[in-house]
């Protein structure tokens, strides 16, 4: 039997039995280890993605497993490989598809929002989408890599490089990642956050913190950078006041990437913008080499993901773990899918 | 004597003599053949910069002319040559001129802004700044080279390519030569401008105009680019609408290029950054190879300058002449400074 966490709204979640999907031909069947919970799943969670999943539905797409079955006609994988699963499905037909950019396909499928997710203990998947992990990787940490991966999409898009300075606004679980990854590349980070708690967690890190309601954040990064400025800006707190921060600090031509979702529209300084020649940047998801790249910063602890998870939580127990991702006081809360037993 | 059209005040110039400034070491005299005005020019004679205008001001810094005299240490000019002025004097020390970015220098100098301009029969400058014209280019067209500087790097930095889409939001000077920039270098070019003579001298020009108040421009772009969206929209409206609608038409990794200056802050949608992964984009004035580029392009009529001068009044008439350009119905306003007498 599969045993699922299905959403019901409301906040709600039960644990279902139901029949295994076999796996059809160039699918294969994942026994899932670990689901990590982002804040798209809370979205979901709150129903305010109500318009986009249909309950009772399966979510969950920060995974790691092992491979229970294969369809027919998958080469290149074996039963018991290590895998987590970049979870994008395109059309390879439309303007974006075509012009390279699968992962912003306009018909993008989404694993684990608009499709079945990963908060069973057994999940069948395309072939395509899996991501092999080394055998010795923990299965908890690599349920990380999904994360990771966004981070390094991030890190890559702004062209960061080694010596530049970067300042991270929010350290939630992105904006930690995003530190730990700006770092591995050797940039100079700093972060900002409001938080006692999390400027701890981010500190306990190796990071740099500064609390940005006590101290002058634009002299602050003059004096960091020579007068310079900041190369790069991560707005990770999706707060009108983040959008300002980010825009103040940076240097000529500084990269200002948009990381947090700001459902409504944002005012934006474009006389800083004009006069410094920023360059402000979108960001969404990954492709596969960002995939890749999170699977060894994780695999080589450069991106510490054993000391970002804070609770782990039995299947059952999928409504308390929600509860306790939005009480705060955490980084990361995992789902033990028992596909590993 | 010197004669020049000095800034007064509440939108009034007067000329005047005064004594010949000789040309010191490393820099040159020229005799000033036209100075075209632009929309600083216009916005320094209602008294808007006044904080960084002291008068009485000879302003501009859209010329052309030819070198009288040449000061002790100048090599590789000879009087008589036929010049332009890259308007801009850099520190060569703070961070920005450190990174490359001397353009955007922290402690920039903009001669005919921050120093004494064109609007004068003969005028000493560095020679650093002088950039060569052909012989044959005709003196008035050549006053166009500076706006076309400015469109040349708008274009560079938005990096499109032949067989791109761009639009144009919006057809006074900059954007005309953005649009005929953007064609020269192969793209599609459809320009937006709600005003119906602007929208004919663009089609006059050869592009291909819109009146975004009278059709649904989203979905015009839509099937213009076969459902992608344009790889490029230039923002030269300095309008709210005009950043709201450049966003709305761009394709998945779409740029906004911020041409138009906006004072005060903006409104972005910074969902759709996400969503279609665009990037927005300020630009500042241009480097040197922005003006050899623009010098390239009006020789060649790819930029047709003759077509753009609508009106040359004389020194004298300074003051009619920004009255003109404000009145609508032109395109450039040029002052013919005499020195080519």
């Amino acid at each position: 039997m599969t045993r699922s966490a299905q959403y019901l709204g409301d906040r709600t979640f039960a644990v279902a039995g139901t029949e295994p999907v076999p796996p059809g031909p160039g699918e294969v069947r994942v026994d899932v280890a670990y689901t990590g919970i982002c804040g798209t799943d809370l979205h979901i969670a709150h129903g305010a993605m109500d318009h986009r999943v249909s309950v009772p539905a399966v979510i969950g797409h920060e995974m790691s497993g092992r491979i229970a079955e294969l369809g027919p006609g998958v080469d290149g994988w074996t039963v018991g490989d290590h895998v987590t699963v970049m979870p994008l499905s395109w059309c390879g037909q439309c303007p974006a598809c075509l012009a390279g950019h699968r992962h912003i396909c306009h018909r993008l499928v989404f694993i684990g929002i608009d499709a079945p997710g990963a908060m069973q203990n057994t999940w069948t998947v395309p072939a395509a989408v899996l991501v092999r992990l080394p055998a010795d990787l923990p299965l908890d940490r690599a349920a990380l890599i999904e994360p990771t991966a966004v981070a390094v999409h991030d890190v890559r898009r702004s062209r960061l490089r080694a010596g530049e300075h970067a300042v991270v606004v929010g350290a939630g679980p992105v904006g930690l990642l995003i530190g730990k990854v700006a770092q591995a590349t050797g940039a100079e980070v700093l972060v900002l956050e409001l938080d006692p708690h999390r400027r701890e967690v981010a500190a306990g890190l190796g990071l740099s913190t500064v609390d940005p309601a006590a101290v002058d954040v634009v002299r602050h990064v003059q004096d960091w950078t020579g007068g310079a400025g900041a190369a790069v800006a991560f707005e990770v707190s999706g707060s009108a006041g983040g959008v300002g921060t980010a825009s103040d600090v940076l240097a000529v031509r500084g990269r200002l990437v948009v990381v947090a979702i700001h459902p409504k529209p944002r005012e934006v300084d474009l006389h800083r913008v004009f006069w410094r020649e920023l360059e402000l940047l979108g960001v969404r998801v990954y492709d596969r080499a960002d995939f890749e790249e999170a699977v060894r910063l994780v695999a080589a602890e450069e991106v510490p993901a054993d000391r970002l998870i804070s609770r782990v939580f039995p299947l059952e127990a999928a409504t308390e773990a929600f509860t306790a991702l939005e009480s705060g006081g955490v980084v990361k809360v995992l789902i033990d899918c028992g596909g590993d037993a």
